[in-house]
């Protein structure tokens, strides 16, 4: 049996939205309805797909599809495709899986030619209405189809107007615009060399073909990778019996919303042009009117589509966002779907409609975007306030949030000015790992050079600062403390404004709203807590990350980087000596200075997270990113070490490496080095001990970061557990503390049934494990990755959604294979894919306890967690007693 | 039941070496097959191990086990332990799986205390000697039990001496030898704080403790690396009735081979002294006689011995290692073992025992160490040009092969100066085991004393480093780091050059000649080719090495870097100017002059190795590998391109990379340069067909590296595809030529499923994907790995030694998928690891169909394939055939 490559509106339903496409789906299931939808058919997906393999050609047996349901349509609107006599006219549109709006091509009016048109003329009996018809189908087929210059029929229209003294395009006659119509073919000609298509059947095809190619046009593209999604997918065409809204004042197009797509609020809320066609309302040249007004201009039709709104958001148990056209005073609806929405006002329609017993909490937990939180769980400018202002100039929208503060141009002068109590946006042509203490100080970052997953993007996004990146417009000039922008000289200590939602740049200083977790957010999120099975962690090394974590409901924290806190003034110099030093003695020395700030950190996070698990990875990065690679800051370093430049000289040059990612980091640092180690399970366990004399609880986990082999991690937990119970033995107490293992180098992934003999838990670092796993840096991709997402190689970047193919395996094998070793190790995920929602899903399912990521991303992991849980439910019986609000 | 931990000599056989370790085997089989040994039992491996994981302590089980087959012995012996009747003495030996020579610990003598002594003066009627064997069992259970310092020893020996006014320790009385024991004594208690022990029984333990522990010693723990013998086997102990040589001149001992070790020749080779105990052999002090004197000395001694050995031989199919013992005119056998041999020596021995009918073919094969071939495969000597040059002297020639270097005088010089990049010859007085390391950096040993079987002599043929022993004309200044030979003063740093073939020392840097394959060697290749599976292909890309591929039997070429091509002074300036260059036209000038040079190299390998396959892998390094760094170089590439110095340091900036090994590297250069692969495959194919016109036959296999992706390899091919195809259709002929890719990436190996569906073959690069399987790169893992080594957390190089934990799953993960996809596809493997014998036998395991490996490395590879197909058939039947001569 050959394939069904068409399908008319009465043959399919809302669940066909793969094969049918969203527009496709819904029209059928509209029309299944019994609603007013003009007839048409749609072509599948699957045809457009084969078009791509068939050399972008429609085969005949699609060819033949169409035509055999050509006829059908002309049967049931007893019109004729071509006909001089009734002839049909239909629209040619895209509609693909996932709404794409604006992004891929429609044709309208299609079916009229030289002859067509005149019948068309006479049978509605206006002339006007027939060429202005035409004359639009000659500029969109030419458009959209053959690929004209659209500006070269504005430049005829403009001409005309001017010879006939007129100023609207509704002023032009009939006969004028048959003789646009001449024009357009006169230039049609002139410049594909053959006359205008006046076959219908042929103008089909070729448009058909054209909403095809539409599918991957340079904007769909950039669409699709900004949305996730697929090219594979493909896109569907519907062909519609055309209706006209722009036949007289008794007809009119519109398109509306069930609910307040802005605030969620549960009114109807819309817009409707008389005398016109969709693409009138769309192009915003005439101000539409408030879709309360229909009520008064024609109140039947009003009645009609208010009873359908109703019954269309009750029958999709959703907020529908819907195109109709009323001609000659009939309602025709043209669309439904499910409505795009702001955050809040998702949250608030989800709320709303379980209250109203229109869908469950399930339901409404799956109708948010987890990514859409992202954006209000961040500080805000005031909407209405911000859309007054230009901005200076724009970058990339690298860390979400508003900032506002003093220019800084280094790190230093950032945690200066942040100690003298100012708020300061630090920018930097770009930053390195030295510039970690004022990127922490700084309420913004602007960088020049780099892109989503350069440094600065990366270190702002974990700590949830706002960032925007890239803004390669900006002329700097770092040595003079200034920039120039937008033609204005900004200086050091100027005041700026940055939003990382959008990436836009402002000067001067613009208020800001902090965020909070409250009223249906709140709601939403103790839903979501319900039905999860996911533990909730964030990562977290300071008080305040901690706290704000906590706010988010973090249930622990994931990942307390320690290396962060070495970066202090107090500390730095005291890392720095160590490692400088000659010998363990010396070494033993500096951390022996360090050993009490270390342990005062521990304290403070292990009281404001007390009772809830913390997991304390030790010391990762190459030490040399503790160093200057200045001479001056050489010179400084050796005058106060009291060392010979040139031996500190030598010791920093000996450390430098040509691959860092890949050098002495991690526990390979253990290992040299075991005192450092040494000193920082000391510092652990005493900060621990400490309070569990002030009766606190705490869980310490303590994890040993980069481990590729079994021995490795034995001779490091050793020393873990030596120097731990050593501790605990001076105090003569007891304390219950774990011993776990990242897992981010390939061969970990390989091996974690035998590494799982030897830890309590594993923490999948997802971002090594990318990088080593495709075999390329973070740093140094972005050189390649544009022309890699160019070539549509890759349509997602792996640093922020997890590789499924690659990577997802190395992860799913690992959890078995612990699994079959301990059934009960503790299993999470600390990388930046801890906050996406996609590789949320796919931890869950790959049997995960927990996921861990920035305090900022934590209610999105909790709403994402929740999701996956509903969709993959581990366990009816428990779900079914969760819905039957019995536990 | 009890596991058994200890076996009588007569319990234990050949097999059981694994658990009795080499030595206590080879004593069982002995004694089953009645030969003259001393009785005996062997405390096996399984109590070492034991003793490791009970803390270093021999339980009292263990401890059980021992004293009830003392009992044994006792009852054997008619003698009694620690009886001042009949005292029973011991040696307390050490014997591991594999044979380490010198590397643990020995203890005879043992059973005498100071009244056990006073019976034994008695009973041998000897107190001299009795003595002698009491001072001396002092000295080593101080030295190797306590742990005390020898040299305190040997200067009580020699202030003993001084007041005597004697030269030898053998003019030393009786009486002396009873003082001699009271000053040990009392210096032992001085030291220790307690007696010496007077208990044999706790003698005994204490000494089997010791040996256990020696197992973990530096110089065992690096010999093991070297020789990749695990740590965990552990080490048998061998408790065996004391013999003694040295009770007269009827009395002797000595070592000897079935043959020669160094040329392999069918004679009875060896040494002996008379009066002696074996460690006065091995020490190299007094200077032996060779085993034919014995036939004069002792003539019925001698026949026995010749038929034992000839006897042994038959018995174990291979040439034999031998220690006897004979104690007043009665042979005693104390070891035997498989004899270590030079390779030329391994090699003659194989042929002519084939043709003795004494062994197959295959188990020929089978007796040689592939990586000992490798010393047969470097430079040699120039014959003509050295018979011209007076050597300035000359020692026995131990360890074959020729050396030139720079002197040093002790190990640790040897390998600073290695480590610097230097050649250096060491030169010793007499080398030991601590010397090791030192001996494994250099070229060349040159030793004052020892024989044939000195230390140096033996530890070096295990190398397959030349060695020059025992030249004795030195005049020796190891403070002064000087020596003098042949009137001639030779300081640290200078060269000279050393024929261990010979035995000649030369002055100076002496030119050396290239090997080849012919005799033994080139027979014993011939019989490989028989049974091995795996095509053993080279890596190359000059006409020098591809000719030395195929001189050395290579069936291909499985990998000519194209990037090595670009580095000639003709070629450099073009690929810097691409590079450079601004945008897509100036790159395709620059790339027009490198196509002609390009072609000329393909052309000039593709004739060379007419007929067979070449792999070209694409272009794969960063691109700032070929550019110039300093200021100079830069400037003067700004001025050779006409260009701006800035623009130019700009450009080159730009290309900087944080980790260049995982940056814009391999494929990526292809998917952002496409016009640079378009050259690379216009090369390729126009060099294929200009010689295919010539009739020449090539079979071009164009290789992608570093593909990550099956999008990825697609979009890579599909240009490779276009170009060839354009190429050829221009030409209007036809050319058959294979596209495939590396496997070197993590991912890869994922997804090798999905690679197969487009790739006519795959080449794994194990170097990369160890790198980023291990998560560390080569170039930096050099400042951890030595702490690893130390704290055996690795115990071999994994870029040496595939992994076969973590690297090897994920290859034959790979082989699976790729497999499960296409039968039939190519899988081959150019990595280091190519030419390592155990590697090679992982990849024959894992259904790889060859090997590429350096050209010098392709016999290695050779012998190591066939081995590996005879211990793992694929088709038992086919071995039959050809084991049978049938095909």
């Amino acid at each position: 049996m050959s394939v069904k490559y068409v399908y008319k509106f009465s043959e399919g339903n809302a669940n066909m939205r793969n094969l049918l496409g969203g527009k496709g789906a819904n029209l059928a299931e509209m029309t299944v309805l019994e609603l007013p939808v003009p007839s048409g058919f749609t072509v599948t997906t699957e045809a457009c797909t084969k078009y791509y393999d068939d050399d972008k050609n429609i085969n005949d047996e699609i060819k033949k599809q169409i035509f055999d349901n050509l006829k059908d349509l002309e049967k049931k609107t007893k019109k004729d495709f071509g006909s001089v006599k009734n002839p049909l006219l239909v629209s040619v549109r895209s509609g693909a899986r996932a709404s794409m709006p604006g992004m891929m091509d429609t044709i309208l009016n299609l079916g009229l030619n030289d002859e067509v048109v005149k019948a068309f003329a006479k049978l509605t009996n206006n002339p006007r209405f027939a060429y202005d018809s035409y004359r639009r189908f000659i500029q969109m087929f030419s458009d959209v189809v053959v690929e004209l210059d659209k500006s070269k029929f504005e430049e005829i229209i403009d001409d005309m107007k001017k010879s006939r003294k007129i100023n609207l395009d509704t002023e032009f006659t009939a006969e004028d615009l048959q003789e646009m119509i001449k024009k357009f073919k006169a230039f049609f000609k002139k410049e594909k060399g053959y006359d205008f298509p006046q076959d219908p059947k042929e103008q089909l095809i070729l448009s058909i073909e054209a909403v095809f190619r539409s599918w991957d046009n340079p904007r769909a593209n950039v669409y699709r990778k900004m949305n996730e999604i697929p090219y594979s997918w493909g896109t569907a065409v519907n062909v519609q019996e055309m209706v006209f809204g722009n036949m007289g004042d008794d007809s009119g197009t519109g398109v509306a919303f069930t609910r307040s797509p802005s605030t969620g609020e549960n009114k109807l809320f819309g817009e409707f042009l008389i005398n016109a066609q969709g693409e009138d309302v769309v192009a915003g040249i005439r101000t539409p009117m408030h879709i309360d007004k229909l009520a008064e201009v024609m109140p039947d039709v009003y009645k009609e589509f208010t009873q359908i709104a109703d019954r269309l958001e009750k029958h999709y148990h959703d907020m529908q966002d819907m195109e109709f056209t009323i001609e000659r005073g009939k309602l025709f609806m043209l669309q439904t779907r499910n409505g795009k929405r702001t955050a809040n006002a998702a949250l608030r329609v989800a709320v709303e409609m379980v209250r109203e017993n229109m869908i469950t909490q399930k339901q409404a937990l799956l109708s948010i975007d987890p990514k859409q939180l992202d954006s209000l769980l961040h500080p805000r400018f005031d909407d209405a306030k911000i859309a007054k202002i230009k901005p200076l100039g724009s970058g990339l929208p690298a860390s979400p949030g508003a900032a506002t503060g003093h220019v800084v141009f280094n790190a230093d002068d950032a945690v200066k000015w942040k100690e003298e109590g100012k708020r300061v946006i630090l920018v930097r042509l770009e930053t390195s790992p030295e510039d970690i203490e004022g990127m922490n100080a700084a309420e913004g970052i602007l960088t020049v050079r780099g892109g989503m997953t350069s440094h600065a993007a990366v270190v702002a996004r974990g700590m949830g600062v706002c960032c925007v990146a890239g803004a390669g417009d900006i002329v700097m000039d770092e040595k003079g403390k200034n920039f120039k922008l937008g033609g204005i000289t900004i200086k050091e200590g100027d005041w700026i404004s940055l939003d990382g939602s959008t990436g836009n740049i402002y000067e001067g200083e613009l208020p800001t709203q902090k965020a909070n977790l409250s009223g249906d957010l709140a709601k939403v999120m103790r839903w979501a807590d319900n039905y999860r099975d996911l533990e909730v962690r964030a990562n977290a090394e300071t008080p305040t990350d901690s706290r704000q974590a906590l706010e988010f409901g973090a249930e622990g924290i994931g990942l307390c980087r320690t290396e962060h806190m070495f970066f202090g003034a107090d500390r730095i110099r005291s890392m720095r000596e160590m490692i400088i030093a000659n010998d363990e003695a010396e070494r033993e020395e500096a951390l022996e200075k360090l050993l009490p700030l270390q342990r005062g950190d521990f304290e403070e996070i292990f009281q404001i997270m007390e009772g809830k698990s913390v997991t304390i990875r030790l010391l990762d990065p190459p030490l040399h990113e503790f160093l200057p690679h200045d001479k001056a800051g050489i010179e400084g370093l050796a005058k106060d070490l009291k060392k010979d430049y040139e031996d500190v000289n030598a010791r920093i040059n000996s450390l430098k490496e040509i691959n860092p990612m890949m050098g002495f980091r991690g526990c390979r640092l253990s290992v040299k080095y075991p005192e450092i180690t040494r000193m920082q399970i000391r510092a652990i366990i005493e900060a621990a001990l400490n309070l569990q004399e002030k009766k606190i609880t705490v869980y310490p986990e303590i994890m040993i970061p980069l481990i590729g082999s079994k021995k490795e991690l034995d001779y490091v937990k050793s020393i873990v557990i030596e120097t731990a119970n050593k501790v605990i033995m001076e105090r003569k107490t007891k304390l219950n503390y774990y011993v776990g293992s990242m897992i981010e180098i390939p061969k970990a992934c390989i091996i974690a049934d035998d590494l799982a003999e030897n830890a309590e838990f594993f923490s999948f670092g997802t971002n090594d494990l990318t990088q080593l796993g495709f075999g390329f840096s973070r740093d140094d991709a972005a050189t390649f990755l544009e022309s890699y997402y160019d070539k549509k190689i890759f349509e997602s970047d792996p640093f922020e959604k997890l590789d499924q193919e690659g990577i997802g395996p190395l992860v799913k094998m690992a959890v078995d294979k612990a699994r079959a070793t301990k059934k009960d190790i503790k299993l999470g995920i600390c990388g930046e894919h801890g906050g996406d929602p996609s590789s949320i899903e796919f931890f869950h399912l790959s049997g995960l306890d927990y996921v861990s990521c920035s305090p900022f991303r934590v209610p999105v992991a909790r709403l994402a967690a929740a999701q996956s849980s509903l969709r993959n439910p581990r366990n009816k019986f428990v779900e079914t007693l969760i819905e039957s609000g019995n536990i």
